[in-house]
């Protein structure tokens, strides 16, 4: 039998082969294994094809199944699922996992009460250390499974007094009380907070569960560990895609549909654009600068995006230093203090490199940038490179200071991304461009 | 004393309120803790005021601290000192943890071997539930802290056989056999598999340890999962720093030294700009033709930017998707099936933008960009609108396919960044531009 054959893989292997089914061949296999050994695999269904099973089966079948999973995941499979399905499946099962259901369903799913679940050992701090090893065993045995390697230690109204590990307990001597072993100082969060907040205390505290209490300091659950890992892929896949220029999608790539993806990419497209038509107006002020002076030209793009890219290495730096709190508000100005000789520094090694490409291409008549002798070389080869030291002087002070301006705003940092950064800076390093070379060419050229 | 007053803290805040002293009293404040504590602190210091303190403070001490700690921490504080300084603290550390750190000292950092602790608990498969549990139990008593919550039933020879969670232990029937509750199918790395093998697994099947065997199937040790979300955030870190343009920084933005720094950033600026430059000799071939379509030379920047910007929503999508193993290299042509259509999209709805720009401000009296009327205003506006889709479609597959091409020739795919594929649209963006232009303006302007 299925059951059988199946019975030593991982869930998230037979999730696997459940996915390489055809789609009508997928609750006929849910049905052949034992229900909570489905409950297991639906966990790590992806989101399209636990609904489409969900949706498929009778709603008793669904409710069996649902019931078995723990109560966060029972809850995220229910908050996927069509509104009016979710209260079919939710009439169906038992009365208190149901409300231990609505209470969860209530967080938004990135938040901390979003991510946590409700079964955790909490136990009397004046319990010995062998009666909470007893209740952490009895617990182990039903179906309270998550969650298990950390005791908290709970008032008479649940209110969260101390905190330890189960590797703990099992070191602690016979007979002491979990008062005189449980740590009282407990990092906890509410479950309105982000689930940023969550990721932050697991690593910096290396936790395998976060509790998450109310303002009244009742503990209502925890998050554990491998949601932990699943929040902070979620948030940082976030940061890339904003980075990137673009609405984070909300869903792997391979799954979200044509016209969702486009319009999480379209809307920043077109405000760049629309953003970077400055540039045209630029050109156009100067359109008779530029007629005069046509060798200018030619190094619009080069001298424009060495300042986008300095601009991109900033905003990476600084959003992701933000992301792992490396770097917080206050440090704006330390920030602006490093990056500042960096972007001068690094202007200077592009424009040396700009200078000898010019004084080559000339030496060796490739082109002439002189405009038949009528300004000395070194006039075009000195705007060219005065403006790289602006320009991505700028570009670094533009990408360094992005997010901080973003996030003091109440924006997230991330959306300061390279391509937003590069389109500021293409706008304003077209006019110190110029500037640059009405300084230098202004009585030759100009 | 300071270890009565601190007696509550986590290590990590002790170490916080140590990063807050004057250096000279870091050696003084961590003699004042028990060993073991210190030790704890030691872990969460940040590497630049652990060598400090390790460089400070006497060999013996140094040693007697570095002894206490896990072996995997032991190793990296090690790893992390001057060689001599490291060697000398070696010879003082008992001759068993001695071999064990410099067992681990051999692999790399960011490598499954360089992220493992050799304290697992193993146990062998004829045991009982309740020896297993006694046995578990001393250990947690003894200095064999990490890595207790999975139990690895081995063979005589130490090869791994199968694994259950101490909650399962906890579950599991008195009088039962560990062979009876273990699960046989485990998922393993080698040693030198990169820490992102690691991470897959344990995000995939939600494991609070990852086990690390030899070609023989030895168990060697495990990745604890806090070691696991140590690795994830050090992996983005390296996948944003190098989608923003660099090279990846391997200290913090905060720490790294300005020359450091400036390497790391200034590499990739001068490759790209050196490419860039691509873009001055396509303008030089296309010198007559902007002499005579001055118009073109405004829209310049806004038709190549546009090719960046959705170049770099597509590399962001493609490189994350990748990193999250969502997507592989043999997936490339679904997404080249996906991005085709989404470029052109993206571009008409930008050409379109930008045609009534241009009608608006030619009606409107703003420019004149049909040069005298020499060019009908519908063939300019309609150069333009070609071109973008033209360029956009082309930025999106360049931005989704180069990180395929990247992956398949052995490099990082997270090194086809932003700026990156920006610049190669930049240059061939040109191209496209002025023949666009060739195709409509012939005969009028060219
Ligand atoms: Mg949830
Ligand atoms: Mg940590
Ligand atoms: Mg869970
Ligand atoms: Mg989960
Ligand atoms: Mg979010
Ligand atoms: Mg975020
Ligand atoms: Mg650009
Ligand atoms: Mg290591
Ligand atoms: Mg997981
Ligand atoms: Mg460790
Ligand atoms: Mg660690
Ligand atoms: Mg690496
Ligand atoms: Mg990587």
């Amino acid at each position: 039998s299925v059951a059988l054959e199946t019975e030593e893989m991982h869930p998230a292997d037979l999730a696997d082969v459940a996915e390489a089914l055809p789609e009508d061949r997928l609750v006929a296999f849910l049905s052949a294994l034992p229900t909570a050994r489905a409950a297991d695999v639906l966990e790590y269904l992806s989101e399209d094809l636990r609904s489409l099973a969900l949706e498929a089966m009778s709603t008793r079948q669904a409710a069996a199944l649902v019931t078995e999973m723990t109560p966060d995941d029972r809850a995220d499979v229910l908050e996927e699922l069509e509104e009016e399905r979710a209260e079919e499946i939710l009439q169906e099962i038992p009365a208190a996992a149901r409300a231990e259901t609505e209470a969860l369903l209530q967080y938004e799913p990135d938040s901390a009460g979003g991510r946590m679940t409700t079964e955790f050992v909490a136990a009397a701090e004046t319990l010995t250390v062998e009666e909470a090893l007893r209740s952490v065993r009895a617990m182990a045995r039903t179906e309270r499974r998550e969650a298990l390697y950390t005791v908290y230690t709970t008032d008479a109204k649940g209110r969260l007094l101390g905190v330890l590990s189960l590797r703990e307990l099992l070191a602690a001597p016979e007979g002491a009380h979990l008062s005189d072993v449980a740590w009282t100082e407990v990092h906890t969060v509410l479950p309105t907070a982000p689930q940023g907040d969550v990721v932050r205390l697991a690593s910096d505290y290396d936790l395998v569960a976060v509790p998450v209490v109310d303002d009244d300091r009742r503990l209502l659950g925890v998050v554990t560990v491998d949601d932990v890992i699943d929040a902070i892929e979620e948030e940082q896949t976030e940061d890339v895609q904003k980075l990137g220029g673009m609405e984070a999608l909300d869903e792997p790539y391979m799954q979200i549909g044509f016209l969702a993806m486009l319009k999480k990419r379209a809307g920043w497209l077109s405000i760049l654009m629309v953003s970077e038509m400055f540039t045209t107006s630029a050109l156009q002020h100067y359109d008779k600068e530029l007629e005069r002076a046509a060798v200018l030209t030619l190094f619009v793009p080069l001298v424009m995006s060495s300042g986008g890219n300095s601009g991109s290495q900033s905003t990476s730096l600084i959003t992701r230093a933000m992301a792992l709190d490396e770097v917080r508000l206050r440090d704006w100005w330390r920030v602006a203090v490093r990056e500042l000789p960096s972007g001068m520094t690094l202007g200077a090694i592009l424009g040396v490199i700009a200078i000898v490409r010019i004084l080559l291409w000339q030496h060796f008549g490739f082109y002439d940038y002189t405009m038949q002798g009528r300004t000395p070389i070194g006039y075009v080869a000195g705007t060219i490179a005065c403006a790289l030291v602006g320009i991505v002087t700028f570009g670094s002070m533009t990408g360094s200071m992005l997010p901080f301006l973003l996030r003091r705003l109440g924006f997230d940092p991330a959306s300061a991304s390279a391509p937003f950064v590069a389109t500021l800076v293409d706008v304003t390093g077209l006019i110190i461009y110029f500037n640059v070379a009405l300084l230098f060419l202004r009585g030759t050229l100009l």
